[in-house]
């Protein structure tokens, strides 16, 4: 018989994949170009010319064996050794090659790394607003995800609620900064007051509690940011990177887990990850793309479009009367709707063609995300539907 | 605090990863070209030159953005179609896009298929001598992987066995033919008994009992060998297959699941994978790689040099007088050890280079695996080898 468990999910319809169906519907009618499309997190940028160029050259000059090759099960050393001085340099840690695991993407990292730290049945705690597909990622580890209400004054941490619901059970907290969809970066005074009490709370209960810091938009910061590496601020930290957003390689799944070396058992984790690989059947990222990657470690795409929408929408929206936090980094923003219910609100807005997806499955309600990885030229066409948007239904 | 359960996963060492470490070793005593190695299944022969070429002009000729841009979570719908279309034509099936489900190689498809079709504690049979792998692969679903003792006279199955060993608790059959480790195609009647078995112990016990079919070799077949696709003969199969021998690409970690389509719940068990694909972290395998593979779905690697080497190494096993059954496909031979412990067999051909693995691991104590996806000339230099530990060992 087939699994009930999978069975019953195909159920849950994901309310960004509706969404984006529905624009792809409607682009049909009207043309895609006039659809506002703020549904989905799909970089709008190229990869650098420079990851092209060594792919090439890969291709045309390395022995097909040796480059399509089995990749070593924990990754290719020679990239992990790369990955390692790149952040050590960058973040003055002081990684070695044996505490890099090579994964598909984030979604990969987050999958081992949670296995690592926890048993059936632990707790992970992670912060609303928070990406939904967390609740797949935990669930079928066995752990039990429980999510912390929002700070919605700043999408700080609400260390209230957190502190409230910190127990015994916690294993791991599943931190995601700069945040997807807030767009806020947790300052360093947040990840010191986390780090600090996690802490205290590890030596009450005589067992560690581990950090999963998810970093897929760590390069992607606006102007003023500050650069927080987790990993600096606690020792049981682990890393989960992608290359998806940083190199615009999202169909490439190329990511993998830091473990910070000063973190309990950090000589057994990334091993541990190896065997946990053979469960999951991941065994390897491919390894002509570790190759690559390793070649443009240091490189980002022109990620600077982003800042330009940011600006553009930001405005518009203070200018409309939203309530809103500015971002500091990815490509995501996430105002306050001008209705109780985000749902309402966004279902009134595909009126215009603006596709935006309520909070509420990002633990927020009242919420919504606006991902703006689209051309600018089309970030300009959609704020004079969105003033018409407002005008019309809300100030009437 | 760490897994324990992945922490003891690191006290089980592999026994060809011994022996390969132990050949670089030696290697960089004597020189690797002097070490024989056969300890591992790493095609030797290279990619056809197309697909090269392919990824070449894909590199160069489409926009970055949608060349890296995500897969659809099931994988590429004109990727998935191309598939359905080649197995279609070459073994008289009638699968759409909708019954192909793309993943991380072979070790990915099993991942899903075990989960589609297994409850936790439910039981999965495989057939003794099978790929050890098996063991960490299924036992991480939740599922219990129980090992039919082999027929040493032909490996074909050992239906007594069998029989004696299906209970209600079965939920599912795991069968690898072309066979690793011993290169022996399950006929026909095999098949067929198999099926006729299954079928009716499904009504006896008033579920299904789905067939997974690993095929990783399906492609490698030497002269005489029948092509046999399982799921001609069983409805509720789902075939398991990989690029990485085929095309020898087995770092770029791709290949699928075919859902037969008179299978029960075919309709449903694609969309099921893409959620058990949330939980494990997959999400998809690289969209580059799966629209090179596209193009040369109905090409392969030149492989007449694994069955050169078999019909060196096979008369030569039969001339020094081992029990030895001929193999129909792979790279693999697996003949019977001159003295009844394998593990000490094996550890005195070290002695002469020849680096060959004991077959406990495989379920099938008294033989060992030979993996013949080397140079031609290096077959021909070992046997010489070969006869001088026979002769100076065990004819005294």
């Amino acid at each position: 018989m087939i699994s009930q468990k999978y069975k019953k999910m195909l159920e849950g319809k994901s309310v960004i994949r509706e969404l984006s169906e529905f624009a792809t519907e409607r682009g049909k009618v009207i043309g895609y170009e006039n659809v506002f499309d703020y549904s989905l997190g799909n970089p709008s940028v190229p990869v650098p010319k420079e990851f092209t160029q060594v792919m090439m050259d890969l291709l045309s000059s390395k022995s097909p064996t040796e480059l399509h090759g089995y990749s070593p099960s924990l990754g290719i050393p020679s990239v992990r050794k790369k990955i390692a001085e790149s952040l050590n340099g960058r973040f003055n840690m002081n990684y070695s090659e044996n505490h890099i695991f090579m994964t598909t993407g984030a979604a990969g990292a987050i999958a081992h790394a949670v296995r690592c730290v926890t048993e059936p049945g632990d707790e992970v705690l992670t912060f609303a607003p928070f990406f939904p597909e967390y609740h797949p990622y935990i669930d079928l580890t066995g752990a039990v995800l429980k999510v912390v209400p929002p700070n919605t004054e700043d999408f700080q941490i609400n260390f209230t609620m957190f502190e409230e619901m910190l127990n015994e059970k916690v294993a791991a907290v599943l931190i995601n900064s700069p945040n997807n969809p807030s767009g806020v970066i947790y300052s360093a005074e947040t990840i010191k007051q986390l780090a600090d009490f996690l802490r205290k709370k590890e030596k009450e209960y005589g067992h560690e509690i581990f950090i999963i810091s998810d970093e897929p938009y760590r390069e992607i910061l606006f102007e003023g940011a500050d650069s927080i590496y987790v990993s600096n601020y606690y020792n049981n930290t682990l890393s989960c990177y992608s290359y998806s957003k940083s190199l615009s390689l999202p169909g490439e799944r190329i990511g993998y887990v830091a473990v910070n070396p000063a973190c309990k058992d950090s000589d057994l984790i990334v091993s541990m990850c190896g065997q946990i690989s053979r469960g999951i059947g991941h065994n390897c990222p491919p390894s002509l793309i570790q190759l690559a990657v390793a070649e443009v470690v240091d490189l980002t795409a022109d990620m600077s479009v982003y800042e330009t929408n940011m600006n553009l929408i930001y405005e518009k929206l203070i200018d409309l009367g939203f309530t809103c936090v500015k971002p500091d980094g990815t490509f995501y923003i996430f105002p306050k709707a001008l209705e109780e219910d985000a749902k309402v609100f966004c279902k009134k807005a595909l009126q215009y063609d603006l596709i935006l997806v309520p909070g509420d499955s990002f633990g927020c309600p009242g919420y919504f995300r606006m991902a703006y990885c689209i051309d600018t030229e089309k970030v300009e066409r959609s704020l004079s539907k969105l003033e018409e948007f407002v005008n019309s239904e809300y100030r009437k």
